[in-house]
């Protein structure tokens, strides 16, 4: 049993004979070979570069494949970089298939097909190839365990005994008829409790959510979220197995797609972490930011059309952040609802009359509410009810204004096949700014002369 | 195979015959029982409340364990009240004990005891019950299968044969010495694989990951993400298994935890859904948008502040959504990433004057260059260099103070034992308006002669 603490000190053990000349290379690879990737990968990305190449000429190759399983895609990269195709070839064939064609596709075509030759397991991974990123067929594996319709229990266990089958999902046997169609499903708990005699036809389930390769990863974690699935198979037209999604690789999904719905609603570009260094935080966020800048400008100008009124009546300026910026909070509230909803499959696009009409309903209460404590404000330091008046209604405006938009554009964003988490709150406080200063300084200009 | 349309048709059937009073209770029962508990919930939620009885009624106890299995919490109380105390036991028994611990945990405390008492999986449900909510105890299951270090692989098989344990977990057992403590693990496609005379501790693995009791679930669900575990032991100080959390619940755990940060980061009450009754809404959103409408009179005063400085140089006004907005979008843009990069457990408080550095290097290149922007509309709009020197220095000082606190408030948070989250972008852009208007305001208060 290692403790968290012990595996600490092992890493910083490792860490310092790389750095001593005098170190035997039997030990350091024994206890780099004892570490979990994932903690090789944590060890690895504290070694100053020189360290790195020592690191890795100690892995074997099944080594080097699980610790570039577990190694960020932007580290990953890189390092494919620097590793020679034939070396490639061997470290893939050690590697789940879904994860071998991975990094195939990331290579230019020439050196993929070059490691691929190479490869003793390419006619497991080839197929794979052909199915884009971000689908099912891309987080498939071919290592699944496939047994026939015609076997008893016990010889489904001959069968594996003799051929001990390496699988990326040994819980779950999958039965196949003579065309590779799928019949349905054994697991080993079955197989180990029943009768040797027992067909396997007997014991297989054969109600089975299955899904096609083309179909978006998002809703894969759907089905096994949604199902407590371990492994979902995916099957062409004719019910052909073409592979298995496991439930390890949605929890990456889900991760994935979580941080990036994230990320576009604070208006960030994916793929940055607080550890990124400055040159690349500069690359990614900039262009980000000089967008921003200009929803900025539009919300600036929309002020500078009512420049006279403000010079008349100063007071409104104290009400543009108040009424601007409620705005914006309470769209920004409603559109993270619904994105959420709509990720996670609770809501779709055919509920927008109903959503919208909540909306109304949501703002003319909360509008009234907010807009009478924000009058009361105006009366408070300015003394002039005219102001409450104007006040009063921009804010109940501009709140169901925000909380229409806020439903309505991730709504409509996922009817048009777009990302409803590109609904960022930059465009909506944009919208929410513009709308607020129109509703408070286009009234207030007609109201000018009692405003003063 | 079934597929979404197939389910569909079945349900809406299902649904008609509810309606119908001349149906075969037979037929419905039959049909209700082949619908996966997803599928049944999905049903029962389109139901009007007088056939929601009907629908239950027809539920075995199994059924009905795995219908609550699926229920949502909110409909699950609700439920849970109007069914009968020693049918609740029966239905317990049914269930995986982490989750039938989760039903008593909610009960008011009579009622759980009563229900307990009634309960044959009252030992190992029992002793769930003092783990608080969101630790690692209260995911734990103890449904996992134990075997004796003495045992061969013959033996063990002939023991899962003869006893058919339920498990929860059915592909990894737990090799326990006579004190209950975890020696180590193996799984069934070993089990299946090895020569029948092996003995089972020559098979073990020993190094494993484990967790204790009362660590937190984001913890656990770091680790099985970490290191891809399909389950993860929770032992206590002498090292005794006291149960196991699996996968599957940990999907639940990080999509929980993902909602909550969005949800924090938007300043929304948590547990909120797109489809939420507009008076539950009411009562979850209010109290945060109050709170907000406090943030934003706090921004107004800052103005109100400087009222006679804009009655002045109104051309300020229009400044000021673009130096504040563009502070408030940099602040969050920042704090998401850091926010995210603490939840993934990438980075901790003590990187602090590394990330605080990082932003202000970011913040001088990228405070020039969109100061230097501003400026330049500045000079367009009003052909004033005294207005574009005052923007240019209000643009960088607010995009740098903006940096930092964003870096700073999530890893202060942490400190604190705090959510990250906290650091919603809605107290964010109060500081940033603020800050934005007293440096835009401010300094044009010295040079309001000047700008007119």
């Amino acid at each position: 049993m290692t403790t968290e603490q012990e595996r600490a000190a092992i890493i910083q053990h490792v860490k310092e004979l790389l750095g001593d000349e005098t170190a035997q290379v039997e030990e350091l690879s024994f206890l780099i070979s004892s570490l979990h990737p994932a903690d090789q990968v944590d060890l690895w990305r504290r070694l100053p570069s020189s360290k790195r190449e020592t690191f890795l000429a100690l892995l074997s190759a099944e080594g080097m494949a699980r610790f570039l399983q577990h190694l960020p895609d932007e580290d990953r990269e890189e390092l494919l970089e620097r590793i020679p195709r034939e070396t490639l070839a061997l470290v893939l064939d050690h590697m789940e298939s879904d994860e071998a064609a991975d990094i195939l596709r990331s290579l230019p075509p020439a050196d993929a097909s070059r490691v691929l030759a190479n490869m003793r397991t390419a006619l497991q991974v080839a197929p794979l190839l052909h199915h884009a990123e971000g689908t099912a067929g891309s987080l498939m594996t071919r290592g699944y365990l496939a047994l026939h319709p015609d076997m008893t229990v016990r010889e489904a266990i001959a069968f594996m005994r003799l051929y001990r089958p390496f699988a990326d999902e040994p819980y779950y046997l999958y039965v196949l008829d003579g065309a590779n169609r799928l019949r349905g499903v054994v697991n080993l708990r079955q197989l180990i409790i029943a009768e040797p005699d027992t067909p396997i036809t007997e014991l297989m389930t054969t109600d089975l959510v299955t899904v096609r390769p083309g179909q978006d990863q998002e809703e894969v974690a759907r089905l096994i979220r949604r199902y407590r699935l371990r492994a979902l198979p995916v099957v062409d037209e004719d019910g052909t197995l073409l592979g298995i999604v496991t439930a390890d690789d949605v929890i990456d999904v889900i991760t994935d797609e979580d941080t990036e719905d994230m990320f576009r609603m604070a208006g960030v570009g994916v793929e940055e972490r607080a550890l990124s260094p400055l040159k690349e935080s500069l690359r990614r966020r900039i262009p980000h930011l000089m967008v921003n800048l200009v929803t900025a400008f539009i919300s600036g100008l929309t002020v500078r059309a009512f420049e006279g009124t403000v010079a008349q009546a100063a007071t409104l300026a104290v009400f543009m952040p108040i009424v601007a910026g409620h705005g914006g909070n309470t769209g920004t509230q409603v559109a993270t609802i619904v994105v959420r909803s709509l990720a996670l499959g609770e809501v779709g696009p055919k509920a927008m009359p109903r959503l919208v009409a909540k909306e109304i309903g949501f703002g003319l209460i909360h509008g009234t509410l907010a807009g009478a404590l924000t009058a009361a404000l105006a009366l408070i330091i300015a003394q002039n009810l005219w102001l409450a008046t104007v006040v009063f209604g921009a804010m109940i405006g501009n709140v169901l204004v925000a909380g229409i938009t806020g439903v309505m554009i991730p709504l409509l964003l996922r009817t048009l096949r777009l990302d409803p988490a590109l609904a960022s709150s930059i465009w909506l406080t944009t919208f929410t700014d513009v709308m607020g200063f129109l509703l408070l300084l286009g009234t207030g200009t007609f109201l000018a002369h009692k405003l003063s």
